[in-house]
């Protein structure tokens, strides 16, 4: 999407070729830096320190990284080193092992000396079809607003979301503020209510500053407030990202995000769930059983960056010395709380026959 | 209770006799710095910006600051003018306004004369009541503490709690936090989840500095973190405290206590709410539709004060310059979700015949 009118993705090919540029996140939304990857080792340190993050995002960037590898050792041996170190770089978002799982059945079969080319060619299709998924999202997601702002003619509609999944989480548009952008692009009324996202802050450092800089309506809150607004009729609709989706339909997306749907359903507000479907993982029956939670340093709750009034960037420390710390990455909800999954084949009933029916080819991936 | 060793209330008469003495709580935990209040609008000023925060704190500091002003103008005109400008210094703890009727009811029929003497004598009083009152909080809520203890004999008992009902929220004990120093010190194994708060955060800058002062095991966690830790049985209970409780036993508290009520009401982990008497408001017949919802300034949201790693204080920045953001200070609980009010005359139930039942007296003062 746009920031400040130029067009920019969050991952890409660098003009010589082979090395990868990606925005480096983790300086947003103080300062826009881009980093430039050239090896597999920078590849997965970029997405074990979030220089990049967002599930779609880190799949991205394990499929230019595996193709990193390929230039510096394109045998058995180096693909099996490359598909171990990336893939515990992050161990939620269930679309780094898709991503990984794709470029290895690509590149096993062939001849290593074939193999960096064709892992740049798959990686830039994952690339790619990860922009056309989310447009596809967009458009699913429309209808949904389309038919809210029917009901209100001239009013806004209020959307919450939560952490970010937004373009800068995928390669671009993102996932739920796909059909955000779409409906602002069409001409529709829409305001977002951003979840500021502690402990890493992504709703304000990442969602604000990308609405922000393309132009979109929206007012950053803390995390606690999410539920006096739905209370008081000031959410029309809550549209969440996700890391990982269970057979069942269970949710696992940003810590919070569980609340927030409990508020929608104390509400009656329609909470949705927007999601590439390399985000399916068909091999997990019970989400909230089974999906392993991450737990981050301490240091991403009890520090925080930000600018002075004068304008240095500093880390300061919130936390009193010696009390400890819980740092939980991720939450589950439970495929009862949410309206529906907004995915790039139509918007799904959150249960396992809905997405066995939509997804019968990654049902099979998953079975391999 | 105590700061390292020694015992500290969070107000009191200087000695001097009539100046009054308040930790400056906004100064905590990078601070601990005592502030002096000499006059009516000291008080009027240290209850607006937050030096003293806490729905009985609040109201102490209320009656200190009519006191203050009868030493300064003991007319009819000057109780009417101190009465004015303490009243309107914050809008949603109820407390502030039932000890500022006390100290009229006390100070109207008598000669102006006599009245700063009076007025010291009758805020001692409440001083001393809000201590008294948060003792019986204290040995009512241990009860529960105690029947959790006995389920799980040598294991440790997890308390969540959110924002500040600690003895800084009070003149000491606190409301919440009193069952859990009092468990502490009869030796039941407790651990704390001390939601950090946010905006303010008041759960990480004065719950958690005031346990580990104290002595008790405690684990700050953002906001976001409660509903998971229900969800893996992580919570025996939670105990917040209010800022208003409605005649129908809705409950007014800082912003996302409805969020962590929902969650307790999920995952079948009992909720309830320690208050003091003053604190229920029988004029207010449905607190979700008439509690008016304080929104505070957007600078709470965008910027963080903390200490650098080089020791300085600093203010720093985090959300997107332009980006606008909302802040709501309190947000009600419907009584649905309460599984009891802790007070100083025993675990209710949160409906209007419990509350009116166990005080008649001040179902008078409402009406009056």
């Amino acid at each position: 999407m746009k920031v400040d009118g130029k067009h920019f993705r969050s991952i890409w090919r660098e003009r010589d070729g082979w090395s990868v540029g990606a925005i480096d996140q983790r300086r947003l939304p103080h300062e826009f830096v881009v980093a430039r990857l050239t090896s597999c080792e920078d590849a997965a340190v970029a997405i074990r320190d979030m220089l990049v993050r967002g599930a779609p995002l880190i799949g991205a960037t394990a499929a230019y990284g595996m193709a990193l590898a390929m230039r510096e050792d394109a045998s058995d041996a180096g693909l099996k080193r490359a598909y171990e170190t990336l893939v515990v770089a992050r161990p939620t978002a269930i679309n780094l092992k898709w991503a990984l799982d794709e470029m290895r059945a690509t590149l096993a079969p062939i001849d290593p000396v074939e193999r960096a080319e064709a892992a740049y060619a798959r990686a830039d299709e994952i690339v790619e079809q990860d922009v056309e998924i989310n447009r596809g999202i967009a458009s699913n997601g429309l209808k949904l607003i389309e038919a809210i702002a029917s009901k209100k003619p001239g009013e806004t509609v209020n959307v919450l979301t939560h952490c970010n999944a937004g373009w800068l989480a995928t390669v671009d548009w993102g996932t739920a503020t796909a059909p955000i952008y779409l409906a602002h692009e069409r001409g529709i009324k829409i305001h977002v209510w951003v979840d500021e996202t502690r402990p890493r802050n992504q709703g304000a450092s990442l969602t604000a500053w990308e609405l922000g800089h393309h132009g979109v309506p929206h007012t950053v809150i803390p995390d606690n407030t999410g539920g006096h607004l739905m209370q008081h009729g000031m959410v029309d609709l809550a549209i969440v990202g996700t890391d990982r989706v269970a057979a069942n339909g269970d949710v696992c997306n940003k810590i919070g995000t569980y609340l927030k749907a409990l508020a929608a359903h104390d509400n009656n507000v329609p909470f949705y769930v927007a999601l590439p479907s390399p985000t399916i993982d068909f091999t997990v029956n019970d989400g909230i059983r089974d999906i392993p939670i991450e737990q981050r340093s301490g240091t991403e709750v009890t520090d925080m960056t930000g600018r002075t009034a004068d304008g240095r960037l500093e880390t300061v420390r919130i936390v009193p010395e010696g009390s400890p710390v819980a740092n939980y990455a991720f939450d589950v909800t439970p495929a009862r709380l949410v309206t529906g999954l907004i995915t790039e084949r139509g918007v799904l009933k959150p249960d396992r026959a809905a997405l066995a029916a939509a997804f019968p080819d990654r049902i099979g991936a998953a079975a391999e």
